[in-house]
């Protein structure tokens, strides 16, 4: 079973010279986790040593829950492996399948808007608040939803800079401004959605997401969440281009 | 059942003159709420009738499962009232479910933090965001958990400013960086929580909890939705006057 | 005579821990003042300990001049009480007089704007400039003028969550501007305010007020200054519930 | 008796067009205020004709109280002209006669700070808040003060760019971040400036005078206040070449 | 001679519907750019169509002089394509010799600091002024010397989080607080560097690349300048794993 | 020939006391620059003791180029001094000449913006970055050009203040949110340039003057360059009372 740990000497993978302060000792039990399950399934080589290292807490993994094994294999076998997020909560049964659960229920159930569309608001959002994991992870989910490399790093860059629908756009402003200053948001901002032909249900789900991604921006940030290494990789070739 | 409908006529409950712009017409099938049943439980007279309205949203209640239906019935017997933001969720039967399950997960079960200390940054997240709805309701509950009046206030108008012990500002200067500006938080926040005595496993609750609130402030200021009028009295004397 | 005196046990009020330094010692002629004369004026109980505490300040009380001295008197009558804001000016009879003629000249004197729509700007403004004490105080103000306690939560939490009349919206958002960005305030704003029904001498009273909370909140913010403890549980019941 | 007016053909004065909107039409009795009174005393000519128009509101000028226009008569025996923001207060005498008390008490009474020391707090705090108004009349006050034509700029244009002792620089981080953000100024602001050789009376100077020029600067801006174009020829040669 | 043109088809390129506002009619002398002579060079495919629409200026191309012309030719043999932002500044050729002879120096010529730190400041720079264009082109640089990927994701992203020497993470923390608030940088920020090994020369060096990235960035914000297709596919592939 | 130099005496020029901390030693080798060939053609003195020392950093000068020793020459004849900025690039001949290469193309080149115009943009846009030597020294240009004193003073302190044409006006609103927040300008900014008689050229010339000083602006920050003292007493008279 998968084990979070921290391999502290993650912390002079890109750099020349040693971390300045001595990090405190610890417990020599940790080992680097176990990933070659994983390894196997994910194109173009072994997982990356550092995918062995998920955040900066130190938490022991609990054993996984009937449904939350059988979620993981799930992963493994539809992704390749299993997203890091995942394993970072699954220290506790219950936090886990909270996540889990509601993660699916906005990113993946029936909605007005389009699962690409949701994973765009996700993006904008994570760079609105510079979130090193989201925007990695569902980056490249803009890319493959969307069959093309560039509107992943427009979304992840400046969504503004994009060419999109009117109700695209009208969605990726309220949210962003959701996200930067919802004290401001009110019935104009609404307004403004339907008449770009949200319902009120989409807006719903336009605020849920960007609520969602307030919340796991902050989580990943508060510990130096790391994403697998493979998503960098995946969707750099427009699907036109791909045989 | 409660059904969350919308009254426009709440528009004018602070206001001498009409709004601005006439909303737009829709279909006239809104009821107000039959909120009575609450309104017994509630001291000092009927539940007000703005508490009919929840959100900007016209969304239709969904019927409430087994579980939620049980789970209404709870809040009711204890609280007197079912907190306005579950009827707000209402609608779709697997996001309450999901909201409820996290929510009670970590506000609720065990943890190195308090239920205090989790309402207190539940507090201070939300007076960061300026949210209406969650400084009505958890600056409530931060009132009743203490026992003290002015702590609440504290929490809801600046944190700076109240007295606390190294670790509870610790926590609260943590919460709220991550609220502010994510991107700037780094191992040395972290450091500072273990010095003032918080394990990895404080430190992710304090994220997680922080996070959950910069989620559910964007929805309710996303949606306009109003907190319970019954929470503005509740625990204004000190716990040591009451009789 | 009250003294504004600093009783440095203040310190623990909230805490379970001492402070994180020790607080340079000082000369040991400092009394607790004697609030007593006060307490039988408040309805609930007498004055709290820590309303001896005024400003983290060293600063001796003065000999009140004899207007002032009346002045203090007719605070005891009419609100059972001498607001800390004005102990802690009284080290000094001419800077605690001009500020006085210049608070009753701006929140009492005649105006187009009420006295309720005055004291409306005053925590609008606070609000953004987070100052407890003038939260505190003005806020116990608005529930009391209005006889809405709710009102008072919605100008302290977010003004812009408040069902207003396009005046007092208007009003708001003008004092709001001109708190958190002066510079920008131009031409156009004015209009705004014109066409909101607001006379040049309006104009002028709000940013009058607005700009007196922008000193008062920073003075509050600079001394640490402490409202009474009596504020908190003034106003809390609807004026149309009272017996 | 002066009177303060608004001429609408100041609106042009530094353009080649007109103004993009006609302005609504007012009552005729407007005249351009007679400064020629002042003007004799102006040293390099007579006081230019935007002199005339002090604000974008249309407030009639009161009769001066007798205490009031013996102090306009001061003003112009002393400094050749009557400063705009006393023309601009005077359509109301208690107005002027409690902005007067609270601006000399504060800016010339006895205190730890030198006048040039009250004088470079009014300036950099008008610079954080880009008041024209004031970064004009006060930037020449501290020519003035201290015979140093640099000095003035530097404190209107960046405070940090001048060399000073270490108690101005405190005095001076104390009363920006108190004008930034009044919210976070806590104790350990108050020990830096007592490390700095400020006693508690002199921190509540500091934080007097930053908050006064918070209140006129919004006074300022939100009524387009203009300087008397005296002040910008002023002291603009250092005191040691003057002959 | 590539000629920079406007194909204003390219707005619906991301979009499934067609722009809220017609734009307004051109002279119909524009024609697409003919890319070809860089297409062979790239691998991959032919240079997508819209890299023929630069800005969203209309600018006439001039006949570039010898010197650019050379200049153009080297970049097609080694880069394969000339770089749009040349193509940009080629409407006037003594703009184009300015800014090639400046970048030329400042990212090319002998330095303390390598190329590749260069790029890195170059990139965080522009993650912090959300610059599409110079993320995008220098983004790749990073990949491409670094031989690293990720790395050039972290600097787009969140610079933080990456794990880097002291003395580089100190070049992004200045570069970067340079870029948001300059007037804050003082003595101790050019100390703190001092202390991680850099020279006086070495701080010339990294405000000048981190001046030029705030000036390049805001040119193409203000023109909506978009980098060349080709480089997004460009070293997504880390170094060691490259047959 | 000059050589920028930096004598450390600079530091107490304000001050009354001591800096706090001990500058680290250095070399003897310093010499304080022959100031003295400039200092004849300087109406009103000497050029000041402190025109010496140029930037925070110790970089040696080289020796002028043909070129500009030549271009030193004509600034002495025309000026009479050489601006600081020049000397303090003067250790690096190709860094000097790109610089007064882009200076003089984007500031004296032909251009539909006028000479004033360009300055003007100098200015606001070095107010917002609040950068000390480009207020001075383009202050300056902006008196002597308009032969306004005040619009030179307008410039600096709050643009937003002063009576410009639509276009002027339109221009400097675009110049300083291409400053503030870049990430945000779009189509719709560029429209507003165009209704206000700006040609797609103009809009380039903004951007790339907006553009060149928010990359001078932080370099002279980031080495505390201090502009030639004789700019502060120039054009302080009106062109109209000059005799």
């Amino acid at each position: 079973m998968e084990k979070p740990t921290r391999d502290r000497t993650r912390k002079a993978a890109h750099g020349r010279a040693a971390p300045a302060k001595p990090l405190r000792a610890r417990s020599g039990s940790r080992r680097t986790a176990p990933a070659r399950k994983e390894a196997p399934a994910v194109p173009g080589g072994a997982a990356a040593a550092d995918d062995t290292v998920i955040t900066a807490l130190e938490l022991e993994a609990a054993p996984l829950s009937p449904a939350m094994a059988a979620y993981f294999e799930k992963c493994r076998e539809k992704l390749g492996f299993v997203p890091n997020v995942l394993k970072a909560y699954a220290f506790d049964m219950p936090k886990l399948e909270a996540f889990v659960a509601m993660y699916n229920d906005l990113m993946l159930a029936p909605s007005g808007l389009s699962k690409l569309e949701r994973e765009m608001i996700a993006v904008a959002v994570s760079s609105h608040n510079r979130c090193y994991y989201c925007l990695v992870a569902h980056g490249a989910a803009v890319r493959q939803l969307s069959g093309d490399p560039v509107l992943g790093e427009l979304m992840a860059m400046n969504y503004r800079a994009a060419k999109l629908t009117r109700r695209q756009r009208a969605m990726l402003d309220f949210a962003v401004k959701l996200t930067a200053e919802p004290w401001q948001v009110e019935e104009a901002d609404r307004e403004r959605l339907r008449k770009a032909k949200c319902s009120d249900r989409d807006i719903w789900d336009i605020a849920a997401v960007a609520g969602f991604f307030n919340m796991t921006n902050r989580v990943a940030s508060a510990t130096d969440m790391r994403p697998n290494r493979v998503y960098h990789g995946q969707a750099r070739t427009p699907a036109t281009e791909r045989s």
